[in-house]
C-alpha cells in the first residue's frame, strides 16, 4: 500500500484516506463520497485496531462484515480498500505510541485510558502507509477529530484532516457501527439521546447560556428513560476540550451513556 | 519547507534529510557527504531541540555556530538548511509526543529521563517537515539511531534511516559538538575512553566473551584516570538493547562518562 502511494505521489496526484474499522454505514459512506469529489486515488483502510480497545471492551465482539465492506467500497468508487492483519500492524516488538496529552484524558477518554493513545498511533501509521494529502473523520467521534487535528498540527504532518457531519438514521440516532448491538427495545430508548441534545441546541436557540442549566435539562430528560445510564455530559470549547460555565458559539455539547451493554456517543457543535 | 518538500516530491525527485543541533564538525559532514551522493535534493536541519535536553543539562550553553555552519552546508552543497525557532516547532498548545517504550529507557535513557522522547518527537516532525527518502545519523548517537530505526518501522515511515561510522578526531575522540566544552587537559583525559573500547576489541579479537570480565577490563583502565566518572558501560545486543552475559557478533559496547562538566558517549560494534 505504501509503495503503490508513494507511485502516486511522484505523479502529483493527491490521496485521500478514509480510515475506518469496517461495518461500514452511511456515515463512512459520506466520507468516501467527499474523499471521491476531492481527491485523484481514493484509499479506504478497514481494521479493527485492537489497541484503541481496554480490556473489557467490546474487540472480540466488533462486527466485522469484509464482504459487505467491499462491495459497498466498490460501490462508492473507492480505488484501494487497505485490510491489513493485526500481526503486519503490530509485529513482534513493536512498542512506538503516539499521543496527544492532555485532550486524551478527558470525556471519553477518562472512561477509556489509553483509548485515545491507540488511535492516535494507529492513525500515524495509516498516514505513513497512505500518505494522503486528505483524510476523512466523522464528527460523531467528536473528540478524536480534535486530538487528530492536534497530533497532525503538532507533528507537521502533511495532511489535512477533513470532518464531515453526523449522518443520522431516519429516527434521528447518530449512525454508529456499534448500533447493531441494540435490541428493538434498546435502539427506542437510545433516542433519548439525540433528543437532548435536540434540547439543549433549543435552549441556547431561546437565549440560554448556562453550562449547568442546559446539562441539568439534557439529563432530567434522560432520566425520564430508566434503561439509559449517562456516562458524562460536557459543554466545551472544542479545540482545548475546556468544560465552559458559559456557553459560546462554536461550543461542543458531547455525552456518552450506556443502553443495556452498549455504548453509545453523540454531539453537536452550537 | 514542507511545501518546498512535497513540490519536489511531486516531481519524482528524492529527498535526503540530515538532522543536526548545528555546531557542525567532520561527523555531520560525513553525513551530509553521503547524502549528496544518494539524494537529489538534501536538506540539512539545524535545530537545537528543547524538549530533549533534562532541566540540569547544557541546552543554554550547547555550542551555536550558525554562520560558520552556514557555510558548511553551502561548501558540502547541501540545497536546504531548515533552521526553525522554538516558537515555530513548539507552539503554544503543543502537547503530541511520539515515544519508543522500553528502548529509551536504559542506557543514556537511564540518565537521561525524556531524552529520547524528545528526539523521537522532533524527529518525526523534521520527517514530516523535510519528507526524505533517506535520513542520516550518526553511529555515535548508537542509541539514539537504535531507538528511531525502531520508531520509523513501528510507524511505517516511509523513511530509510541510514548509520553512518563514528568519525573520529586524529587523537581518537569521537567527534562530537560538546567536545568544545573540555580543556586541554580534560581532553587528554577522554581519550581513556575510546581506548577502553579499543581493549574491549583486542580481548573480543583474543577470544574474550564474556561481558563481565570485558567490561571488567574497560573499567579498570578507566580508572586508572581520576577524571573521569563513568555512568555506564553496556554490552548489549544492537536491536532490542538487552544486556549479554556472554558477547554475540554484531554487538554494541556503548559508555558514557563524564570528563569534568562535559558528558561523553562513545561506543563500537564488534
Amino acid at each position: 500500500m505504501q509503495s503503490t502511494a508513494l507511485r502516486f505521489k511522484a505523479e502529483g496526484k493527491t490521496i485521500g484516506l478514509v480510515p475506518t474499522m469496517g461495518a461500514l454505514h452511511e456515515g463512512h459512506l459520506s466520507l468516501i463520497r467527499k474523499a471521491r469529489i476531492d481527491a485523484n486515488i481514493v484509499v479506504v483502510s478497514i481494521f479493527v485496531n485492537p489497541i484503541q480497545f481496554g480490556p473489557a471492551e467490546d474487540l472480540q465482539k466488533y462486527p466485522r462484515k469484509l464482504v459487505t465492506d467491499l462491495d459497498l467500497c466498490e460501490k462508492e468508487r473507492a480505488d484501494f480498500v487497505f485490510i491489513p492483519t493485526e500481526e503486519e500492524m503490530y509485529p513482534k516488538g513493536f512498542t512506538t505510541t503516539v499521543e496527544v496529552k492532555g485532550l486524551s484524558d478527558v470525556l471519553c477518554g477518562a472512561y477509556r485510558p489509553g483509548h485515545f493513545k491507540g488511535v492516535t498511533t494507529v492513525v500515524s501509521k495509516l498516514f505513513n502507509i497512505a500518505q494522503p494529502d486528505l483524510a476523512y473523520f466523522g464528527q460523531k467521534d467528536a473528540q478524536q477529530t480534535i486530538i487528530i487535528k492536534r497530533m497532525a498540527a503538532d507533528l507537521n504532518m502533511k495532511t489535512n484532516i477533513v470532518v464531515l457531519p453526523i449522518v443520522r438514521d431516519t429516527d434521528g440516532l447518530a449512525m454508529s457501527s456499534r448500533n447493531v448491538y441494540l435490541s428493538q427495545e434498546e435502539r427506542k430508548t437510545a433516542l433519548v439521546l439525540p433528543k437532548s441534545l435536540k434540547v439543549a441546541e433549543s435552549l441556547i436557540r431561546s437565549g440560554e447560556r448556562r453550562a449547568e442549566v442546559i446539562k441539568g435539562r439534557m439529563m432530567q430528560l434522560i432520566q425520564t428513560r430508566p434503561g439509559v445510564r449517562l456516562e458524562y455530559i460536557a459543554v466545551c470549547d472544542s479545540e482545548q476540550l475546556q468544560e465552559r460555565e458559559t456557553v459560546q458559539p462554536g461550543d461542543l455539547i458531547a455525552l456518552a451513556a450506556w443502553v443495556g451493554k452498549t455504548r453509545l456517543i453523540d454531539n453537536v457543535i452550537v
